[in-house]
């Protein structure tokens, strides 16, 4: 990629300007004539029996438009998981019962938030409340209080994964280690809450702008549950603040929304309070992992038996997606000879968990990651070195599960090492500090279609002009991540033109070509670029074919776009400018313009991802043993993401991730009382600051994924989970204190070492 | 057409409800954050030097934010004929010289609209006065002023027309005629006065809403005046209130709006006042027009030699087209075998002329059915049956000029006799009552590309839907004419769907498909009809195979798309639902989305027109001798549009036009002093009310037009054309008096009549 324009230089975001000097436009910054303000009623009981809502006080309130309650709506259930409906167990509001604290019971729209506000207290539902339970053995015990009627079991879904022979694998094994881990909820605590605006047109047709990562998946689903057709709804995502897989689901709010615009003919606006979004929101799941691990003496693995308990909340939202890929993830990065997995996704009577950053594997890797320094330790080998004895490569392949077509995963491991100078450093540290590694892969977007989409999984078309510019159109979505920067460099690069030369539309369902399955999975720059090069491609062989002639080039020439124009191949003199020879083409089809469509679906690539990114990262941490205070001193990070497209917004990527990693590790939790968030405040919620952020380095590792857009592959998501594993070792080596139990506060430390009772 | 299901049936407008109810957006109902306001600083004299602009009290005014004159613009000049560029004679603000009174001279742009206009108070212009013209014949005159160095004479552009031998038609004649007509210039009065918001993003590129007729076209000249390229501008239509052929130019307002959007970062609207309308705005053609027409004894016409000077004002606007138009317009309706025309377009100092409905033929036709009138009498035939005589049919060609493919014009003229019964009535009428005819003949858009596009004249995309829907897209635009509606029904009836089934997205110069030529000339149902079914044809296609496979159906099968069904034809159990067949297409794709493009451009049929309407029309009027006043009693018209698509659109299409033919016989005029119009209110520009109306009947002669959309042809502009010239033969079947003088006042009447001194 020697002689790239503009892949792989540190290239300024595009929404950068727009997003530092407030003129970007976010959902809540929608205002439109005569617009009434949406609030929800929620439910103040975990587990009840609605037995009845009286709203005539709220509608006789002046000012107040619309009341609504599940009786009122065609009470159609909902959920992501369309491939198999009978996991579809949600209303947009409650019908004759509701499942946790926050779950929504009526919707109120009003002149204004204050008036939407004061009609909720004049609503009076009564509940009958049933025993309700809130974590996972409880809700699996017999006996246990049932959530919803076709899963008496609590369970909702569970996956087996196995290859390889368990038992055997074990019996080989000269040393066996077994451990039950526990990870909390956090939040996505996105900066942007979830907002949206509905306006239905004279025929009843929507059309939603919302704060989503997925406005397909929403407008598929806002859809059937309005019993209307699919394309009678329109979504438009305007500039999303963050998302982490929070905004990735048709919300109680999207369909309040659009089912009141269309009973007053008013646009309605829903804004959630920061309150709401901590109390009730999506978050990410809960689990219980029992994991037993054997091994050679000389550190080889032989056998790994998981089996992990999902708590999944009141609804299954996103959670079969994590079953399957938690059990994915402990089968990544090392030869694991044989595994077996069993998880189970339980509901309890709590907010629902969703998919959030990295989605499966900060808890599948927090475990693995922990035996696998729990293994170096008890076998006398170095951390990294056990890494490196097991780790993944190119070609290796999980049956049924994976292909790794690319891989730099040990040279990850050499690079951090070399960092931050593992080997001399680990001995060498004391007085209460510490160093510890942790490692991920993670997927390029999912395989398995569990939207059951009839659409190619992203899709571009470019329109190309004779005066030089480009229109690219995609519904993929940008929320934040920086997938539009990418997606203009992969197309700037692929036709030789500038940024500036490319007009983009995005994420609108009526209007950028179907269909995009959204921002999740770290799916976008892959699909999505790939559908970009293959447009792209079929505008240049046009403009090659006309240049040609043109030209009168021989038909062995090999041609090219660069640098604004169209030439034979390292010959620039042999041919013209981009909008002549777009213009050309024009000519030879007799004025029609001349447009592109691409598009992606992964094929043959296995059930989980076209591509696996790997990277390996370290902290340091002081540790004060009379206060159990963690400060992480400095990350060192090596990660392989394939061909890096923008070194500027990989760094993002890293940052972010990091941030949320330590919160993970160290700070976050949601602090329950049966089934009531406590903390629903950023004052009591506590993410890690600007201030808490440890100085750190970074390296890429190159290499180059076949099937990624210009060898590319997911450089956002994996981070997400080295950082609790690798401060927990680095606690451990500072204290002698192994955490099994995130997060890692100084109470546990504390008990850890002895010096608070249990 | 026996079984058509939407088309030629009453089909209410799809926009109908939002315009009654009010919801429907208007450019000036577009407010942005931070919007400014314009204000254009006009000139008040009719020709001169601009000496010095001293703009400094008004840029310290508080509350402007922004003041530009045409020093401050890149001076690039604009027009409507970019095929000829020396034709593009406006700047959009002026450059050292004013031509008209309204000549723009400078722009502001402030926090609302009282400051703005006070600021232009504040602008001090220092003019040096130059001598000015007013009428054809001075300003062709020796040694007359003249406007742009460029055309000495002031003649911008002439044309020539001839076939056969008009010596020898005249010598061959029994009869000739010879008179000089002189008609009158008329507003378009649309509703809704000029409005255009712009807004630039953060890379300078520009959004701009405006009310236009023509967003591609306002797209390319806004660009260049801009020094951008075409796609850095983008051109929204909302809705509009009306055109006429008043809109259908790059304005200097949308020049400034963009220009200063960009130069302030704040989004600039400018929203015209009805005072500028009438006193500066776009008007149609006055034209002096000598015709010598020769007939045989027995009507039989055999030449006719038509010299036109046409009034354009200080600017080509759209004068060159009017000038071409004119003369093709000459020779339409009968069959001249000897014909000559000799256009000439003139500058005046005068607000410019432009495009207005009917566009060259109310003035032309007038001449042409008076003279008819003049002869009809003088050789003692019936004013229908000399018509009828000399009248074109199907098959006509005029060289060089037209074939007449369809033409329903004989029928017309007998069908109008019969339902006015026209000879019993004309013979009976007394008591100042007259009865008069006059016809029409007109194009169904334009086939000489003066714009020089390099697009296909009308495009369009369709995408069809699984659930059973289509959308689809257009860049033609729907001014309130109705083409909306009458391109749905098209799809529809193609399709086999319900007007219900289809979305359109029409007129955005970034989203919809490039491009269309806009609206005027009666181009839309035609033009952008036929690349609807372009398009349509080629999703059936698609359809017809899946269904054909699905059901294994014979391949000598014909097939068909109804009541929302593909299947044989004839069978509709062979087969199945549209969305079905849809999902089926693309399960053959794997995944990708079933679009089609589709355009038209017209070749192959002369230089005018690819179809030509025809009519005629009755008027029955009643003239106070004492006062002079005209009573239209009733109106007859029968006319020929080919397929009617919409019984109702047809209906208030006629109704629209006579109220504009009754004002332009009757009331309308610009009272004019040495080029200041002194009537710019409605209160003194007399329009035609509703209780002006005379009641009416009609019938449509169907054709079946082979180049139409389903068979239909032009059937909104033509029928501008014969209510002058009908009048004025009722005025002078009723008086004796026979005017050539448009409009037909009391004071005129009276005059003829002798009752009042000239």
């Amino acid at each position: 990629m020697e002689d790239n324009t503009i892949i792989g230089k540190d290239i300024p975001r595009t929404d950068g300007r727009v997003k530092a000097t407030g003129e970007a436009i976010y959902t809540d910054d929608i205002k439109l004539p005569g617009m009434l303000h949406g609030k929800l009623l929620r439910s103040p009981v975990a587990h009840a029996r609605i037995v009845n809502i009286d709203v005539r006080k709220a509608r006789a309130l002046p000012g107040v438009k619309c009341i609504i309650t599940g009786a009122d709506t065609p009470k159609i259930k909902f959920g992501n998981w369309r491939l198999f409906p009978a996991t579809q167990d949600e209303f947009p509001l409650a019908v004759d019962r509701v499942r946790f604290i926050g779950d929504e019971v009526a919707a109120v729209a009003a002149i204004d938030r204050e008036t939407a506000r004061e009609a909720l207290e004049l609503i009076k539902v009564e509940y009958e409340e049933l025993p309700a339970v809130f974590d996972v053995d409880s809700a699996t015990a017999k006996g246990a209080p049932v959530l919803h009627e076709n899963s008496p079991s609590n369970i909702s879904i569970d996956r087996k994964i196995q290859y390889g022979d368990i038992e055997k694998g074990f019996a080989e094994s000269d040393y066996m280690h077994e451990d039950v881990f526990t990870v909390h909820a956090v939040s996505h605590a996105y900066l942007e809450p979830c907002s949206s605006v509905a306006q239905a047109d004279i025929d009843g047709r929507i059309t939603l702008w919302t704060s989503t990562q997925t406005p397909y998946i929403v407008q598929c689903l806002l859809a059937a549950t309005l019993g209307l057709r699919e394309n009678d709804v329109r979504v438009i995502k305007p500039y999303v603040g963050g998302g982490f897989g929070g905004k990735m689901e048709l919300r109680p709010w999207e369909f309040c929304a659009a089912f009141m615009a269309r009973k007053t003919g008013r646009p309605v606006k829903f804004t959630l309070t920061r309150e709401e979004e901590l109390a009730c929101g999506r978050r990410r799941h809960a689990m219980k992992l029992h994991s037993k691990v054997g091994f050679k003496k000389d550190g080889t693995l032989v056998a790994k038996d998981l089996k992990i308990l999902l708590d999944g909340g009141a609804y299954n939202s996103m959670g079969p997606t994590a079953t399957f890929l938690c059990g994915n993830f402990g089968a990544m990065l090392y030869r694991y000879p044989n595994y077996r997995f069993f998880g189970q996704h339980v509901y309890t009577n709590k907010p629902p968990a969703g998919a959030m950053r990295g989605f499966g594997a900060p808890q599948s890797l927090f475990a693995a990651e922990t035996q696998m320094n729990i293994a170096a330790k008890e076998l006398g080998i170095d951390p990294i070195d056990i890494r490196i004895k097991n780790a993944m490569v190119t070609g290796d392949e999980i049956p049924d599960v994976a292909t790794i077509s690319s891989c730099g995963f040990i040279e990850s491991l050499e690079e951090v090492a070399k960092m931050c100078d593992w080997k001399k450093k680990r001995k060498n540290l004391k007085n209460g500090k510490g160093l510890g590694v942790g490692c991920y892969s993670f997927i390029s977007g999912g395989v398995f279609n569990w939207f059951n989409t009839q659409y190619p999984f992203s899709s571009a078309e470019i329109r190309a002009f004779a005066d030089g510019t480009v229109h690219l159109l995609t519904m993929a979505s940008d929320i934040g991540q920086g997938s539009d920067t990418a997606l203009k460099q992969i197309l700037a690069e692929e036709l030789g033109l500038k940024m500036a030369d490319i007009r983009l539309t995005a994420a609108d369902t009526a209007m950028t070509p179907q269909a995009d399955l959204g921002t999740w999975g770290s799916r976008v720059t892959l699909m999505a670029g790939n559908a970009v090069i293959d447009a792209a491609r079929k505008i240049k062989e046009q403009l090659f074919g006309a240049v040609s002639a043109k030209f009168n080039l021989n038909v062995i020439f090999d041609m090219e776009c660069r640098d604004g124009r169209v030439h034979a191949a390292g010959k620039p003199d042999r041919g013209m400018s981009f909008g002549d020879a777009v213009a050309f083409v024009q000519k030879t089809n007799r004025g029609e313009p001349l447009v592109a469509r691409g598009s992606y679906t992964p094929r043959g690539k296995g059930l989980v991802s076209p591509a696996f990114s790997f990277g390996a990262q370290v902290a340091e941490v002081d540790v004060d043993k009379e206060t159990g205070n963690v400060k992480v001193n400095k990350m060192w990070t090596a990660h392989d993401c394939g061909t890096v497209l923008n070194h500027m917004a990989v760094e993002g990527q890293l940052e972010g991730s990091i941030q949320m990693g330590l919160g993970y590790a160290l700070s976050e939790q949601f602090v329950m009382d049966n089934g009531r968030t406590l903390n629903t405040t950023f004052l009591d919620y506590k993410m890690p600051h600007a201030m808490d952020m440890p100085p750190g380095e970074s390296a890429c590792i190159e290499t180059y994924e076949p099937e990624g857009p210009m060898g590319a592959k997911e450089a956002g998501e994996g981070l997400a989970s080295p950082t609790a594993p690798a401060i927990a070792e680095a606690v451990f080596h500072a204290t002698g204190y192994r955490c099994k139990d995130l997060p890692i506060t100084p109470e546990k430390i504390l008990k850890g070492l002895g010096k608070l009772e249990d």
